[in-house]
């Protein structure tokens, strides 16, 4: 292998490779970033063998095609902190791999590219089309409700729902339901998969807040994602999702309307008495024209009113002041709507604009 | 005690004394803020018995004059997240505190002030007086080479010399020595003491940018610092510091002018094949016109060449880069000279303006 390229276009594209880098791996193939010189460019690719990203081909001059598998901290801050513009890479048949840009040369002894793991085949039919903003918003409102423990490994995932021209995402972890929906292109074929909450994660660092398109295939397997010509495979997680969707009703008795910013920041407030143990509940006391938040721990008490739209009955609920704070926090609109049916029922919490989310949240015993 | 005051006040108050709050104090008290309402204002007190910091008094509505001690972080996440102007403070006999500030009402349970501990005594005669901002850059410019080992506890804290009007700074860690020196406010008394690091890491941040003036003085164990009415007392280290000012020789066989920045930047990126091992060196090559700077590791070889000035003889020399790279970061001149005996003897590197500062770094057997 013997090519030059830009360092600025390396350096990019294994930013985003380097995503998919487990500090946990103990298998040294997989500390390594694969460098692929072909007639299209250069393609670096790495894998955590759950989640394998593939860079779009880099502009670079090849003399010489080949791969070699560098260490990709080292080989990242390598190209990270030369000074020169144009990065020269040549390797012998030993796997002893050249590097100049700049004022500085290194030789670092690298491994077979052949050795690399390759990623999962998915082809590219059916697929569905996005705004990579849309997908990144998506993300961003639901992935903190996934489940955390691994004793129920389908919920540390997301699931996606395509629907016709619908995309919906939901996460549950035992006490919240979080759920997403939003436009994608018309697709006959009407699927749901289930997608790890890391691969979400880190998809979420490489979608562009621009209104840029982002495209998606399945298989039974994984699912592919190509952002910007960027390749993301990842496995599905394996099983049956919960059923949520009765969850969500449309019954209430009790309904309040109040400013997304205030409350929040009232129960932010209201939960620092609270604070050693997430278990000490939060108060809800909603009267016809205020509600009233207030906590009581070992270490003190808080206590705040708030202004308030109420329908329907006085209610006296508790939750978890974390299961509300994070919704909150991921909700743009000024002012949410939150609905009750009893004080051991779930609480369902919308913004007031349109139907694209909602908020399930089972509250805590009084 | 009762009393309103600003909440802004009292908590750029806090933020200040919150730094002599130590995570890892088990008795409850030393977790404690002090709340003091005298008839100058609230003072705000906390120590870890070797940190001790008293904010100057804020001005402040007292009712009734008293003292209670209060959780310092629940005290002070309180003070940051409520959103008054104003805060309203009272205590019962029983130690209860209501807080109130907007629409939050709070109430804690606090301690007795009068279990608090009293910070030591400092006589504020013979006064050293200088610049904040002279201050922060002597602590900036030396604080990263005390040891940290417990072994010499001596080393573990800075030398600071005053003689007449100068104040000079020295750390060291067995490696290598930093030296600064500044201009004090002229003063007979010559003195020496021992401040721990942890006190001049803690100065360091409360210490203004701005050319105003830190007053300090000493007792046998102890310095005070006062820092815009803000009273910062710590005890002093016990022992003997080391000879240091032999060590600096003006004698030199070898001698380079180079560009700081360069210098520093090829070392970074020379050193990335040593990261694993700190005790890989990297090693100088010094010719007539130009410096080669290289390491060899497990991993790969780095090599570079930089352009110097060189007087005298041509050396072969090797260090722990990360001695060089921690002195060229806060060294603030565009260029350096740094001299040399033999590849045994220690290496001497000082900005090339001026005599303020000068770094003294034991070379590594080749």
């Amino acid at each position: 292998m013997k090519l030059h390229c830009s360092r600025e276009l390396l350096l990019n594209a294994l930013t985003i490779v380097n995503k998919a880098i487990s500090n946990k791996t103990t298998l040294d193939i997989l500390k390594c970033i694969l460098l692929t010189a072909t007639e299209k460019g250069l393609i670096v690719t790495a894998t955590d063998l759950e989640l394998g990203i593939q860079s779009a081909p880099i502009t670079a001059a090849i003399e010489e095609t080949g791969s070699i598998a560098l260490e990709a901290h080292l080989f990242t801050e390598i190209i990270r902190k030369v000074n020169g513009t144009e990065v020269f890479i040549q390797t012998n048949e030993k796997n002893e791999t050249s590097i100049s840009c700049g004022f500085s040369d290194f030789k670092i002894v690298g491994q077979n590219g052949e050795d690399f793991p390759t990623l999962p085949k998915v082809e590219k039919k059916q697929e569905y089309k996005m705004l990579q903003s849309n997908l990144k918003n998506m993300i961003r409102q639901t992935i903190f409700s996934i489940a955390q423990e691994e004793s129920k490994p389908i919920l540390t995932g997301e699931l996606l729902e395509f629907k016709q021209n619908q995309i919906q995402m939901v996460s549950v972890d035992g006490y919240r339901i979080s759920f997403r929906k939003e436009e994608v292109s018309e697709n006959n074929r009407e699927i749901q998969v289930v997608v790890p909450g890391k691969t979400l994660s880190e998809i979420n660092k490489i979608l562009s807040n621009e209104e840029r398109v982002v495209l998606l295939y399945t298989t039974d397997k994984h699912i592919l994602f190509d952002i910007d010509g960027n390749i993301v495979v990842s496995r599905l997680l394996e099983g049956d999702y919960i059923k949520y969707e009765q969850s969500f009703s449309e019954d209430y008795k009790t309904k309040f309307y109040v400013n997304t910013t205030d409350f929040l920041q009232t129960l932010e407030r209201v939960s620092l008495v609270s604070r050693d143990s997430k278990k000490i509940p939060v108060k809800l006391d909603i009267t016809e024209k205020k509600l009233i938040v207030k906590a009581q721990a070992e270490m003190g008490t808080a206590y705040e009113e708030i202004h308030v739209d109420v329908e329907g009955e006085a209610l006296q609920i508790a939750f978890n002041p974390r299961y509300l704070i994070e919704a909150l926090r991921v909700i743009e609109d000024d002012k949410v709507a939150v609905q009750f049916t009893t004080s051991l029922s779930p609480c369902i919490m919308k913004p007031l604009q349109g139907e694209a989310f909602r908020y399930l949240i089972l509250p805590l015993r009084l």
